[in-house]
């Protein structure tokens, strides 16, 4: 299989127009409200979604001009390979973020914890399942120093 | 944006040549072992995910023939919306698992946990950061019923 063509169920439409004051991850700025419009279609697809509280998004990092292979995070700066990585500008720009649904209207799925551009082509939706998805137990590479102690870094909203 | 095209980065080896056997979610199985191999080009993306305990799998469902917008899970007799269902077919065939890394080799990354066919066509990995993607405190809809005072259900394994 060398090339697979996917079509977008949605769209996002959320208040971040661009990078800047967009959390690195969704969880770090709850207040902000956005939404999915999927196509009439696919309305039928978000039933019994609402009795989720998170949602796993998957979506296409549609603004990212490049591909790295290895890349140097927000928080800090040591180079890591890019699948130790979340960066956008990676092999098939695919993006994942766990969401907090708001409520379902019609085809509108809103949310909040918000980490997605507006405008960004939505994939996928699938239920957050914390039997299967809840790891509280990982370790966390690079990325463990920087939380350490339940500590919030100062970095994780984009300048 | 109409069409999205993607170019897988690698393919799964693993032990289940069909879906017979396989558990639901790699978790309800641990004992299991599987490979990605990534194509060359994409070994240094993998520089540091060793120090990381899991990772986020992407990957195409291939072997799903259909796309459902409803649908009934392995684990009851009950129709959810596809997007309230982990179901493989979904709109995009896209499949998201979470698995144990057990080391990398060159361009290997060997994991345990598995829940993904032979031959599957992958298209992102991810570092798993408990930080941004663990909610314990998540409430998980039709599926909590099953899972009920830390209980497994019988049927996570497909017969």
């Amino acid at each position: 299989m060398d090339q697979i063509l996917l079509r977008p169920i949605g769209v996002v439409h959320s208040p971040y127009k661009e990078a800047k004051g967009i959390p690195i991850q969704g969880r770090f700025k709850d207040d902000v409200e956005a939404r999915i419009e999927l196509k009439e279609k696919y309305a039928k697809g978000l039933l019994d979604l609402d009795a989720f509280s998170h949602a796993i998004i998957l979506y296409y990092f549609h603004k990212s001009k490049r591909e790295d292979i290895e890349g140097t995070p927000f928080l800090e700066d040591e180079k890591h390979g890019i699948f130790a990585l979340r960066s956008p500008h990676r092999p098939n720009h695919l993006g994942c973020s766990i969401v907090k649904i708001s409520k379902i209207q019609g085809n509108n799925l809103y949310f909040t914890q918000v980490d997605i551009l507006d405008s960004t082509p939505v994939l996928d939706i699938k239920p957050y399942v914390k039997y299967f998805d809840s790891r509280e137990e990982a370790i966390c590479g690079w990325l463990d120093k920087h939380f350490k102690n339940g500590r919030i870094p100062e970095k994780t909203i984009i300048k």
